[in-house]
């Protein structure tokens, strides 16, 4: 186990109707002047924008509203994010939504205090400062772990380019969780958000640094706990038991727990990215697709395979075969891949519309025109992303 | 899963040499007069007091000392550090030590801005307010998990009576955790703490509540790391990856994490307060001999049979009889009793020196003389306690 520093001071508010208490619950914290940032017309269908102006005026907090947030959120929202909360002195900024909300949320309340253009700070050409307003949120999507994470992603479309920066104040300071709010989440979202807890806990697990059984079982524990009720979520979208499991697996997932005192490796985080940039594709779908395919190129690897078999007998509840651990290995990412078919999820680059053309392309990206290698598990270089992809086609 | 509020801010500052930071930590908080408090002798002996001044001096901090913390640690203590703490003007509690310690600097730091006794904080006859000087710590001692935990237990031997109380800002602000600190600990002192360490992991596991997937799992994962490194601990003392995993365990097993969102038994913590209250025995001692009784026990209990049985199979591994589910339960019992016995600790009161004597007295005191139950996985009555005791005689 390597050294470490963790602190997540995020206070989890967890269960049926606690998003009713969150007029009260930002008073607590200080707030008076509040932006609400929020996506499209889902939180208006389903009740919870109403329930939310009710809380604040309630609270007796005065508030703006930035709605407009995209899945792959703009730096152009953020920049008039920016703009609101200077002119109208916001003090506190609350996201209801997604992963998409709440990072954009979280690129603001450092941009506010930074002079130049948000995007320096983004794109890692100014590191953030010490000053930032306090973000909280209410969850409406299990996914991107966003509600208790460091670190948010931005793209600015015009480039195109997505990127994201981190710093321990960038966690919120409060995150409402009521799995009641996901019940009417399409079956489609639902998988990739699934599909991008799972990943956050693989991105982690596979990692060449000895003697982390702790954290190996807790990431374990997320996987089989996201297993076991993903199916029953798509099942029955109402059931409440299998929502909160979800919830609390995307949360344990990504709030860096479960990568203390190990190296990380975010190769598929990374290749996805790329992919996003050029097309319009879900992070879970496109993580779907790399992530089984990373897994089978790496079967084929002496020193992947003890890990990999690893997870498949714990996780896939594979029976080891001893004298061919690699079939074991192979059997667990064969699992895999059936959850993400059975859940409605491509499988390869080609269900989502996606051709080979850019091939070359992204692996330039990746590893600066051949010169670097991406990712630690297993550094990738152009060739071995080259040949990935093709198994992704 | 029930609903629930879970924060825990604890910096976790994990690894080699880390407490070579602690100067410039205290002062990253906003310390300047520090009370530095510890027990006795050892870590004088091992080296670590002198790194300690030292690196107070270094940062150039006031600081005080308050030594003589012992086990079951005691309200008069407790009460010469809150003087201290007001004559002195002191703003930060820094705790070099285990629970005991950290624990005397909790209570001291709400006794301190509390104009009355501080037993009464303690004893529950007053509440907590919102003032606190800051605690933090360099743990020498992974059991009791007060290093991130939000409460604290404190005895007045003149009563003599053995009780706690806590509140949300009762955790301390940074842990220092380096394993290497814990290689000289005896193995009498490393198996009590691991036996700690698995009742917080149990006292949370043994739940009504159902549909608590994830939580079991994280639960799990904790015991299975602990059973897996005590012997490897107990082997070889100076083992960097066992000891760091125990460390790891002992905080996450009481930070409340795998508590979110079920009822909670406690009986057994309930109990071996009473025992350690009338008779001088490890915590961990107490609580070896009185958890494999208590579970041999509700294996008789239909309800009980299912998540004592889940248990022998996830935890110890044991093959699940379907046609017996009762007998798999008892075989992870056996196994617990295995472990226990294999790290030297006791099994019965009678190989702790401790007689029949104060059986019915105990009973009453845990039930109010035979009026209440005591424990909620299996609510305990005075006779169902006084069978247990004969167990464990």
């Amino acid at each position: 186990m390597n050294g470490f520093e963790f602190q997540c001071g995020t206070k989890m508010i967890f269960g049926k109707d606690k998003e009713l208490c969150v007029g009260e619950e930002l008073k607590k914290y200080g707030a008076s002047r509040v932006l609400l940032v929020y996506g499209g017309s889902s939180i208006k269908k389903n009740g919870l924008y109403d329930k939310v102006i009710h809380a604040l005026k309630e609270a007796g907090l005065f508030f703006e509203e930035l709605p407009g947030v995209v899945p792959n959120p703009r730096v152009s929202l953020v920049r008039k994010g920016v703009e609101i909360c200077r002119e109208k002195d916001i003090d506190f900024l609350l996201a209801v939504g997604g992963g998409s909300v709440i990072d954009t949320c979280k690129a603001m309340s450092f941009g506010v205090y930074y002079e130049g253009d948000v995007w320096d700070l983004i794109s890692g050409k100014t590191r953030p400062g010490e000053k930032r307003i306090p973000v909280a949120d209410i969850l409406t999507l299990p996914a991107a772990g966003s509600e208790e994470s460091d670190s948010c992603v931005i793209s600015d479309e015009t480039i195109p380019m997505k990127t994201g920066f981190g710093s321990p104040l960038m966690r919120p300071v409060f995150s409402i969780m009521n799995p009641e709010l996901t019940f009417t989440l399409p079956p489609y979202q639902t998988a990739c958000g699934c599909m991008d807890i799972m990943a956050h806990a693989m991105e982690r697990y596979f990692t060449r640094t000895p003697n982390v059984e702790m954290t190996d079982r807790v990431t374990e524990g997320i996987l089989a706990t996201v297993i076991h009720n993903l199916p029953k979520a798509l099942e029955n979208p109402r059931d409440y038991d299998a929502r909160a499991e979800i919830m609390l697996c995307g949360t344990w997932a990504q709030n860096d727990m479960t990568g203390c005192g190990r190296q990380q490796d975010w190769f598929n985080h990374g290749l996805e990215h790329q992919i996003s940039g050029f097309y319009d594709i879900a992070h879970g779908a496109g993580l779907a697709i790399s992530f089984p395919a990373w897994m089978e190129f790496l079967s084929d690897k002496q020193e992947c395979i003890p890990k990999l078999a690893q997870m498949a007998v714990r996780v896939w509840k594979v029976e080891m075969n001893f004298e061919n651990p690699r079939e074991t290995a192979k059997e667990g990412i064969k699992r895999l891949r059936s959850l993400i078919k059975e859940s409605g999820l491509p499988l390869t680059l080609s269900e989502a519309g996606i051709g080979t053309e850019k091939f070359e392309m992204i692996a330039d990206l990746m590893t600066n025109k051949g010169t670097h290698t991406c990712g630690s598990f297993y550094p990738m270089n152009k060739g071995d992303i080259l040949t990935l992809l093709q198994m992704m086609a």
